[in-house]
């Protein structure tokens, strides 16, 4: 088991990464957690992990809610819902969600504990790859407005991340691969032997090669706990991790969150974050390739061709709404350096997208 | 004009405090305002006061928000329409909401600040006493759940507070009675010179002396920003605010929140914890008669016939659902001297509650 800090002062928490930690009780009675429980979860995952966890917590007071699965259950009635639950079951401030599940049961749960008598504690129990090594760490959580994403949350730092590799076990081959594109992010923007480790290990990783996948989610939480710990507001560094999302997120709105995965659309946007960094003047020609290269190896899409490269500018917030705010785009000097650019010229961008998209 | 600050490290904020502020152009000049505002207020704060501060923030991009008047405004679906009102206005992380009302207006825009894109910046503009005096100074935000008030929330800190004194003209008598319950509260927990000041003043206050308001305005954002800039997340010393309020919530459940303001509560439940510090020795007959003469002299009711004491009892968390937790109260070792007690014992609480109650 290993063993990392976020450090945060006095909101400093441990993540605990190693394989079949659910049902260790060496796992739970490390953790400082509360009588009173209540644990958050989506009905897919309950399936697989909900009786072993609940037997492993067998000793507290414990009662479970499950949403259905999918973004639809990131919504405000959902926290509501959530809030019932803990009403339900009797809980004061020093009661304790557990969020069970991948990103949207970590954004929801934790946004619900940030809420909850104006704050109480959460753990994060995160069962897919991309909350392994992204969304469970770093304290941001939320839910969704019909007219976009996360618009409506909170900063609220877990008390503890337990990741379980043994829950990708259960894991379609598609949603790992969507977890891959953070992993990419990760290293693209703060390490460039972590890219290179990438480059050799990521058939190993497609086919779920424990030690592989234990060392890629350490160095993921690793990096994102050092940006957290220096600027977990983002005011500034923190940013960075938003690499390929300015694109990926442009996607995902023009086909309504409904085709493309998050991570998948993160993948085409990192390939597309690179295209315009070698425009800039930054990137090699070769970087770009290897950037390419890896995201089509993760098995991730590297272009857009049935997105028209004009509806994509649109959906990239430039639109009447904001049309006094300048796009924001994360771009890389080289691998493993990334940095913020505010002033990218529209001919240039469109230049980009012309190059994925229709 | 008199300001304050609220000392919270880079958190803190100024509180103007003033005769016609609201129509002043240094107010608003003064302030770190955003271009992009919205203004919540409710339907009869709008009546007597929109026009004017819109007229004040010409020079802003500004659109106005308001709810219906009534604790019937403080729930999540009325926070989802505030976020609403800030997506059709373009709201981007530099927007800024202004709290226009009284404590329900300021709790609502409190939260929904909080809460769209984790967090954007409020201005804290109370045109009620009870507002002015201990709502509005703090960062306590949030919305009630049908099972209980208060239950989803947040501490959020506002940018600013802005005290115009000549918003209580158009305040009700009732209104103002209710206010000046908790400004007995606070001088009861910290400061005996001022409760001797408002034992001479209560008729000025309740004639709207301009002076004596501002005087007592003054006197309780002063105590309250200390006690909240010592303790802002109520871990021990900011518990004392709650002084007369477990009785006054308990007064408040028994009877549906409909009947009774909550500062009329507050001020029975005043001689209730001055009463029960009689009966475990601290306070003098005399302490409680000068406490229940203050409260009747402010036009406030100091008992509570109509209600039964084994009901308040009940109403005071002392249900199957919180069964494990202690009741707690803050009581008074004398005038200006409060204190956390947790071991009030159910005899000596029914004696206190038969003494006031049917």
């Amino acid at each position: 088991m290993i063993r990392l800090d976020v450090a945060l002062g006095t909101r400093s928490y441990p993540i605990q990464i190693g394989s079949g930690l659910l049902d260790l009780d060496a796992t739970w009675s490390a953790l400082p957690l509360s009588r009173k429980l209540l644990v958050v979860t989506d009905d897919n995952v309950a399936q697989h992990y909900a009786d072993m966890v609940l037997a492993a917590l067998r000793d507290h007071d414990v009662a479970l809610h499950s949403v259905e699965p999918g973004e639809g259950s990131k919504q405000l009635s959902q926290v509501a819902r959530v809030i019932d639950a803990l009403i339900a079951h009797g809980s004061r401030r020093d009661a304790m969600l557990i969020a069970l599940g991948g990103g949207v049961v970590g954004d929801l749960t934790g946004f619900a504990a940030a809420c909850y008598l104006r704050g109480i504690a959460f753990v994060q129990v995160p069962t897919t790859l991309l909350a392994q090594v992204d969304s469970s760490v770093g304290g941001k959580t939320g839910v969704n407005h019909p007219q976009g994403k996360n618009l409506i949350g909170a900063f609220h730092q877990p008390a503890a991340v337990v990741i379980d590799t043994r829950t990708l076990d259960t894991l379609s081959d598609r949603e790992l691969s969507a977890g891959l594109a953070e992993v990419i992010k990760t290293a693209l923007l703060a390490d460039a032997h972590f890219f290179a480790w990438l480059e050799e290990h990521m058939s190993a990783l497609r086919a779920r090669d424990a030690d592989a996948l234990a060392h890629a989610i350490r160095r993921c939480c690793e990096i994102k706990a050092d940006v957290v710990s220096r600027d977990e507001r983002e005011r500034g560094e923190r940013m960075l991790l938003n690499l390929g999302h300015t694109f990926g997120h442009a996607i995902e709105s023009v086909t309504g969150y409904a085709q493309w995965l998050h991570g998948e659309a993160v993948g085409t946007g990192l390939v597309m974050a690179a295209d315009l960094s070698r425009r800039r003047g930054h990137l090699s020609d070769d970087d770009v390739a290897r950037v390419r290269d890896l995201v089509h190896a993760a098995g991730l899409p590297t272009d857009a061709r049935a997105l028209s490269a004009d509806e994509v500018c649109r959906a990239m917030g430039h639109d009447k709404k904001f049309q006094h705010d300048r796009r924001r785009f994360i771009l890389l000097h080289e691998p493993g350096r990334a940095f913020v650019a505010d002033d990218v010229q529209q001919p240039m961008l469109m230049n980009c997208l012309a190059e994925f998209c229709a």
